[in-house]
Order: C-alpha cells, then sequence, then structure tokens
C-alpha cells in the first residue's frame, strides 16, 4: 500500500480535531448528566426551528437547494448586505475547510495563535499548509499586535483570528480590527470567526457591512441559534472572495431541514434574546461557582467560561478527568499556558450547580 | 486581490456540478409539477425515519456523534462488516471531496468515464488533480476494460467507476470488478459508487464483504432510503484507508437528525422493498411512454431510465428545455455522446404521465 493515498497525508494521525462527548461516554461507560464541554446551547434551538424541521422531514427525500438562496436572502436582510455577500456551508468548521482549500496548496503558510480553535489547523494541515502560531498574550488575549507583526514578515496566506475566543472568552474591540486590516499584507486573508458574537458586547463587533477583499467573517446557528447539530453556518465577505468558495465547496451539503430550521431561526429574535440573557445569567452564575472555590472566571463575550485553575498542566488534567468521571462534560484546552484553565459552557441552574459540586470533589480530592 | 486564493483555484469558474431544480424554478418563475431530475425518491423516506427526525429535532443544539458510532455499528452488522471497515460522510459527494483529499494533491492524475457523474471531476478540480477520460461505448456503457488498460498506462490515484451507472442506468456485473481489481496497479485507489445498488440486479453488486486495500465502495441514504436532503453516505473498505479519511474529513458534519434518520431508515426493511418494487414498476412504465413515442429506453439496473433521444444534441437540448418550460423537471447529460439522451428518475404513476405528456409536446413542437 505503499502509493496509496498522498505522501503527506500518510504522515498524518487519524484523529478528530476534537472527541465527542458519546466518545468520552462509551469510554467511561457511563453517560453525562451534565454536558458543557462543546459550546452547545442547553437553551436549545427555536421552537419555530423545531417546529419546521420536523415539518419538512418528510421532505428529506429532496436534496436541500444548493444555493441555499432563501437562507442567504434572510441573512443578507438581516445583516444589511446582499446575497452575493454571503456563502452558506456545514458550519464554521466546513466553511473553514472551504477557505483552506481555495487559499492554500501544500506548502503555504497560515498563521493564527497558539491555542486557537484546533479545527482551523486541522483542516490546514489537511490541505498541505504550514501553520506558525503566536502565543497568547499572559492575561489570555490573542496577540493581535504580534500576529499582525507575523504576518508582515510571513506573508501568510490565512491569519485566522476568532473575536470573541474561544477558548479564553477574551476580545478584541472593533477598532483593533481595522488595525490589523490597515496592517496586513493585501494578499493575506483575513478569517475572522465570530462565532460568538452574538454573546459579545456592541463595541466587539465591527459593523456586519465591513467589506474588505481580504476579510471573510465566519458566522454559525450552532451557538446563540442553538443549531449545532444542524450543521449551519454562513461567512460574509466580498463577492469576489465568497465566489471562490462555489469552486470548491459541496453544494449540496446543507442538509434540507437544516436549511428551514435556520430560516425560522433568524424569525424568531425572542428566542435569541432569551438565549443572550441565559447565558450571560449562567457566566454569572459560572463566575461565582469558581470564585467560591478560590479561582478566577476569566471575563468573558462569548456562552463559556474558562476557569483558571491557576494549577500546573498536569493538575488541571487531573482534575478534568475527575469531573468527567463524575459525569460532568467539560473541556480543557490542550495547549500548553491554556492547559490550566477549564471551558464550561453556559448551562441551566441545574447543570452548574452539578458542575460546581463536581469541580469542588475534584479539587478536594487532589488536595488532600 | 492579485495574490488572494491559491492560483489554481483562481483559474477556475464559480459554478456548481449541478443546477439545482429549485434555481431553474427560480430562473423560469414556476415551481416544478414534477421533480423527476435528480435521481430523488419521490416515495419518499421511511415513515420511521420522518419519525426518529422529528422525535430528535429538539436535539440538534447538541453536536451529532463525530463518529457516527450507532450508525457504523448498525452498518457493519447489515454488511457482514467491522465498524471500522465504515466510513460516514455528507453523502457521497462529501466522501468523494474526502477521497480526494487523502489520494491527491496538485497535479495527481485520476482516471474515469467520460460523462461519468461530474462531481467526482468537480472535486477531482479542486483538488488540483487532473481528470483523464475514457468514452462510454457505443451501447452506453463504461468501457471498463479500456479504464483498465489506461490505468495500466497512466497509474492514476484514483480510478472512479459506478456501478450501476449514472447516467446510463448500465451495470456490470460482479466479475467485471475482479478483473478491474487484478488488473489495475497496486497504488491506484479504486473508487466505485455503488449509489444506486440497491436497484440493481444480485449479480451487479459483489459482496459486501469484497475488500482490497485500493477498493472503495461508496453507498448513500440518498436514493433507495429516499433521504438525498438529509445528506449521509458512507464509505466500506479496508480498515487502513478507512482512517485515511479520518485525517481530513469533517467529523462533525453529518447532522444529528440524519443519523437518527439513518438508524431508523435501517431498521425499517419494508419500507426499502417497497421502494425498490415501486422504482422497477415506474422503470416499465417509463420505458413504455418512450416506446410508444419511438424511443428506446435504455435498460436500466437504478431508479432512472435513460431514454435515447436519437436526435443530435441541439434537439435533445431544444425538447429538454421544452419539457422544463412544461413544468417538468429532468436532466440531460452534458457530455458529447451522452447528451443525446434524458435521463428520467422514477415517479409515481401521475408523475410518469405529466413527463410522457411533456415529453410528446415537447417532440411534436421540434418536428412542427
Amino acid at each position: 500500500m505503499t502509493g496509496l493515498f498522498d505522501e503527506r497525508i500518510r504522515a498524518l494521525a487519524s484523529e478528530s480535531p476534537f472527541t465527542g462527548p458519546e466518545t468520552l461516554e462509551r469510554r467511561n461507560g457511563q453517560a453525562f448528566a451534565t454536558r458543557l464541554g462543546a459550546n452547545e446551547s442547553v437553551f436549545g434551538p427555536s421552537p419555530k426551528t423545531i417546529e419546521a424541521m420536523a415539518r419538512v422531514a418528510a421532505d428529506s427525500w429532496m436534496y436541500g437547494d444548493p444555493e441555499q438562496f432563501e437562507l442567504r436572502e434572510a441573512l443578507a436582510e438581516k445583516h444589511g448586505l446582499a446575497a452575493k455577500n454571503i456563502i452558506c456551508g456545514v458550519g464554521i468548521d466546513g466553511l473553514l475547510r472551504d477557505l483552506l482549500s481555495v487559499a492554500c496548496a501544500p506548502g503555504s503558510r497560515v498563521l493564527t495563535s497558539l491555542g486557537a480553535y484546533p479545527t482551523f489547523g486541522y483542516f490546514a494541515t489537511a490541505a498541505g499548509a504550514a501553520i506558525e502560531t503566536v502565543p497568547y498574550t499572559a492575561d489570555f488575549r490573542q496577540n493581535w499586535q504580534r500576529l499582525t507583526e507575523r504576518a508582515q514578515e510571513l506573508r501568510p496566506k490565512v491569519l485566522y483570528l476568532t473575536n470573541p475566543d474561544n477558548p479564553t472568552g477574551s476580545y478584541h474591540d472593533a477598532g483593533s480590527l481595522q488595525t490589523v486590516l490597515a496592517d496586513v499584507p493585501d494578499d493575506t486573508i483575513v478569517a475572522l470567526d465570530e462565532a460568538y458574537c452574538d454573546f459579545a458586547p456592541a463595541e466587539a463587533i465591527p459593523p456586519a457591512d465591513l467589506v474588505r477583499p481580504n476579510l471573510l467573517r465566519f458566522r454559525t446557528f450552532s451557538k446563540a441559534y442553538g443549531m449545532a447539530g444542524a450543521r449551519i453556518g454562513y461567512v460574509i465577505g466580498d463577492p469576489y472572495a465568497i465566489a471562490q468558495f462555489d469552486k470548491v465547496r459541496d453544494h449540496f451539503a446543507v442538509t434540507r431541514l437544516s436549511q428551514a430550521g435556520a430560516i425560522a431561526a433568524l424569525a424568531d429574535v425572542d428566542h435569541l434574546k432569551r438565549t443572550i440573557a441565559e447565558v450571560a445569567k449562567a457566566r454569572e452564575q459560572l463566575a461565582q461557582v469558581a470564585e467560591n472555590l478560590g479561582f478566577a472566571a476569566l471575563p468573558s463575550a462569548t456562552n463559556f467560561v474558562a476557569i483558571d485553575l491557576g494549577k500546573g498542566g498536569e493538575d488541571c488534567r487531573k482534575i478534568a478527568e475527575d469531573i468527567e468521571r463524575r459525569g460532568v462534560f467539560v473541556r480543557r484546552p490542550a495547549t500548553e499556558f491554556l492547559n490550566r484553565t477549564l471551558r464550561v459552557t453556559a448551562g441551566t441552574a441545574t447543570d452548574i450547580e452539578r458542575f460546581g459540586k463536581a469541580l469542588r470533589s475534584a479539587v478536594n480530592r487532589l488536595d488532600s
């Protein structure tokens, strides 16, 4: 089998950028009672989304519209843009894959933060790109200034930024993006992942009609809209850039149900507002849980809170594993420095109580 | 924007391998009364699938299992294989994209039939591969002998075969595949697209446990299971080959609803049998319609019938467009030679009657 598969692929390990909670459940031989590890919305999709998906389930014999026309029209209206500024895909994950397909060839360089969303690196590696990283600052923020300077030196095909940031919850204000755009090379694509933008303060998010030839903004229905399992996201950008996606993307990949569900979700502004309010409340509760145990909760502009355990990676790993054994699914970033934090998604009061108990027990066990 | 996007991508046109019926509807300003152009199953998904999808719609806030564990277990049982022989993806389209990502790099060569499923060529081009083709035989069959000979000369990374064939409906028997496997180079992956296998005579389909290091068999829930809009397919192969997909695929891309729907579909063998029987009946009715108008219907081992209009491509184009204007969605292959055929999907008696009337009117109009 020497010559089967491309050389660069044969050298890679077979693994997902994230281990799914179902895999952990099978491994542990028990289901999670509390699922706060994947930044999903326990507050669920809009009832109107659920209704729309159930209603069109019988239509699943038909392929979904490969242009996602109605959804793109609805998104264009929401953002004050044209449909040609928008492309849909199978969540931000799928759209990052598309981006790396159009931007890179084997040997291309891409730039991001050390510890940023692993799926970007996963698809960059699959595309044969070399990934360069810049560490987070000591206060758990992406170092946009250093990233920009490095982009000037490196001239990467893609500079990947997330705002607000995952896995820290921190954010940069809209003006910072303008500075990045002014200073990065014209032939570097700034891929701005705004998965968590709905939870952020207004000052963090540039106006939706900020369109530049080298700026692509990634949005999703997975977080505030509570549709992670329906796989649907979109990119906002310059029409020329958006048109590149149509050269490589799987046009039919967004399911018929997901399209119907997303259109219904956009129409239910009240559900979105309720979710955002619930998340804000949960963030405070999570911060309180952390503080009661003597830990700092990092300020969060997202639907999760990163808790700084202030302990080395090994202790933090033991705590995370212990919490998992106690039936609570949370994540610990894998990267050096960030791996002293636990990333806990906003949940119901019951979820947070269960997490708090598990964390307390895990810490006591470690200290004993 | 000179340096934005990879050079090979900038050179491509922005277009889908297929224009969706919704796009045609918007262009024509009217909805299709009859939808027989995308080889979907008008007989629908199993009621159990519809019920399962509706039931889990509210769970869409959770990502689907990235291992598709339960579904793969069910498929392994169905085929008498192990789960490690199976990988799931967003339909065969998405899995072909994965294949081309793992098998090719820019400059690789792939081989297929001239006029074979365009999505294979689309993703091959996106991967930077050079596509070589071998024409169909005069009796509308893929020329497996010539393809094998050409593979020996060319040593392509992938040889893409479909059996039964789309868009002709013809098939090769299981023994022919053995001959291909014996004769192609060991480092050529034989990608066998079996999307239509459920409709084929038993002699066409090799046993499911025919596993070879360089053989990958593509299956789907889009056709006989009536779940095209749910985007779910799988590949059967050698564990080493299957593991390569995990290096590049979008692990979370198959929706939670689709996984639940597919598991329910596998359990409803009666619905599958009914669909296959309905399709067989419809094929006969479509052949009758063609013969009544003096045209030959090609023998079909699929859920569609290719009607040989025996006219040049230009006349055939006019007929196809006229049928479309009369509210009936069918496809005409784009490639020279095959473009004298119309590809008509199995439908209800009403669908077929409408198609027959539209075809008669279109032919009369052309002759007048």
